[in-house]
């Protein structure tokens, strides 16, 4: 699996991590791959920096990348407190008689409430770029559209390359144009914010749109070697993979201390047919597991999601609850149809190994139809 | 490219080509490919008969197959002008406004009025396999479900296998069960009746869960020699492609009798972005050309879509007018997303020669990353 690209990044394999846990992204650049830290839990930069000394503490001096989430067009900006005035009572309302009907608890008064993500306020997600160029990360992704032009400039000037997620043909032109330097194709059977276009024609597409003017990533739908090789065969020069890492061993998802959470129960359980592409997570459509929560806003009656970044202020309190009541019908969680092969809680490097394997394997039986 | 399925079938490739053309059909077949004739259009077992005389005729002795439209659910039986009856007229209405707002004529008062598919009525499906069985199908395949037990028993008597079209784990194992050879495994981003999960994750998960139990060909997305690769590598034994054929030089589609008709226009012209999951072809979900037709019916407002078969009835007419319309704005034709890669109207020859060299190139270059 070693190309052009791993050898650029100092990495042995094209496999870019995407995961928002320091412990999963630092034993992916560990194992030979690239740790993509999502940052956009981050409301606080000093907390960013923390995690990511720890980061340079332990990657054996592998790189890692950071993701940050700026969308192309700058939301409300304000402090979660002036923001939450926009959100409509009725809106408070359903949710809170959603969870109350699917029998979530009320959080104890002794428990801080969460203010919800700010990560893609530009504000934010600026001062997470700084804190990020104090340390030493191979590259800073943006999930939601190009950086803008001054946040590209500044990691090209530190020799840092920025990468950039597109649903379609369109946004890859654009980023490219912008100066990014890698676009990562992100189809529709993707985790997360995602578009209509599925893996299979979209990344042949981009790999075609853009040419020579920058290296392409395929998104959406990986989770075996056989899968990567696929990646590969449509002429992405690596692979970028999301939910995957859900149900790495490093990552203790959910409230559970130890042992398995709910949210882990519940994406080891769920097939490739459950989930559901909604904006109720952030106010832009984001690929979800499909549980009781989703349903609920999908009913008859149900309000519309709020824009970003009002939705997800809105749920955030939401959320919070949702985790503690351990309940793997209702769960929060952005997840890809990659999930139904998600089916055990295993080691990233026993990941990795097994991702390699399958894809040297998936070469060699190709070779003999030539 | 060449496999133990194409040795099986007696072809160079294992490429399934599904066209409703008898003449693109049979070129597929001339190329070393596997023409399959859709039949769902052939009302009428004596027109079938005589088009299959036509593929014995034209085929230079090599094999093709036919696709017939049986749902699992019998749909509501009845001659046209009975099911005509069960049809409200809020939706006659609606149908007869949208054509005029949209600027699509009346047909002439000579023009004998489309009486809409009843190929997929178990009635006129099973006349449909009756008539294949007396010439000489290598394959037949079913595009909604298992065909019924004693269909595909009676295939078997003639020696012929049966395959059926698969958009979730639960489908090809139903299939298997109920004695199917081959599960095409259906992905979301491909034309007609179609699923929701992306080939990308779709063709392993039926690969794995159908084991040794019965050949698997990948649809959906499919249209250069690099998506070809991407399908094997994913563990498909060869690809069964659709909308890529309605493009060829040989399909003399929409109205125009020399030159490229409105709707071939329409699919030239579109990108991998303008399609659309819809019911309002046939009752059931299935992904379209976006036009100003299909945007018609989902505006708030529009009626829901009748259930099979009545929908199609209720559009027979309206389609005829579409097509004598000649407006490439206003088309009703099912179409994948890779409706976007094409951009030509070439021969099919010249297709599977290209399909083949992309592939072999693909895997020459996946070889260097081992």
């Amino acid at each position: 699996m070693r190309n052009a690209l791993a050898e650029k990044f100092g990495i042995e394999y094209p496999i870019f991590a995407f995961t928002p846990s320091e412990h999963v992204a630092a034993a992916v650049s560990r194992a030979g791959g690239l740790g993509v830290l999502g940052c956009v839990r981050f409301n606080d930069p000093e907390e960013l920096e923390a995690v990511l000394t720890w980061m340079d503490e332990n990657t054996d001096g592998k790189p890692y990348g950071v993701d940050i989430v700026m969308p192309a067009k700058i939301p409300t900006e304000g402090a979660a407190v002036d923001l939450d005035k926009l959100i409509p009572a009725e809106h408070r309302a359903f949710v809170n008689r959603t969870l109350d009907e699917l029998g979530v608890p009320q959080l104890s008064d002794d428990v801080e409430r969460a203010t919800g993500t700010l990560g893609w306020l530009h504000s934010v997600a600026r001062a997470q770029v700084d804190v990020a160029l104090r340390h030493r990360p191979a590259l800073i992704a943006n999930a939601l559209g190009s950086p803008p032009k001054d946040v590209i400039d500044e990691a090209h000037a530190h020799g840092v390359p920025v990468a950039a997620l597109a649903g379609a043909v369109g946004h890859a032109l654009s980023h490219v144009a912008n100066g990014v330097d890698i676009v990562i194709a992100q189809g529709y059977e993707a985790g997360g914010h995602t578009g209509e276009i599925a893996s299979m024609v979209l990344v042949p597409e981009i790999v075609d749109a853009v040419g020579d003017s920058a290296t392409v990533l395929a998104a959406g739908g990986i989770g075996s070697g056989r899968q990567i090789a696929a990646a590969m065969s449509l002429g992405a020069s690596g692979v970028w993979m999301g939910s995957y890492w859900l149900t790495a061993a490093e990552y203790k998802l959910g409230s559970a201390a130890d042992g398995t959470s709910a949210t882990q129960r519940a994406l080891l359980a769920a097939t490739s047919s459950d989930t559901v592409r909604s904006r109720i997570y952030s106010g832009k459509p984001a690929r979800l597991l499909k549980t009781k929560w989703t349903e609920a806003w999908s009913k008859p009656g149900a309000p519309d999601a709020l824009p970003m970044p009002l939705q997800n202020l809105l749920v955030a309190e939401a959320h919070q609850r949702i985790v503690a009541s351990e309940d793997p019908e209702v769960v929060a969680m952005p997840a890809g149809q990659i999930v139904g092969r998600m089916n055990e809680i295993r080691p990233v490097a026993e990941s990795i190994a097994e991702l390699v394997a399958e894809f040297d394997a998936t070469v060699a039986r190709l070779e003999k139809l030539k």
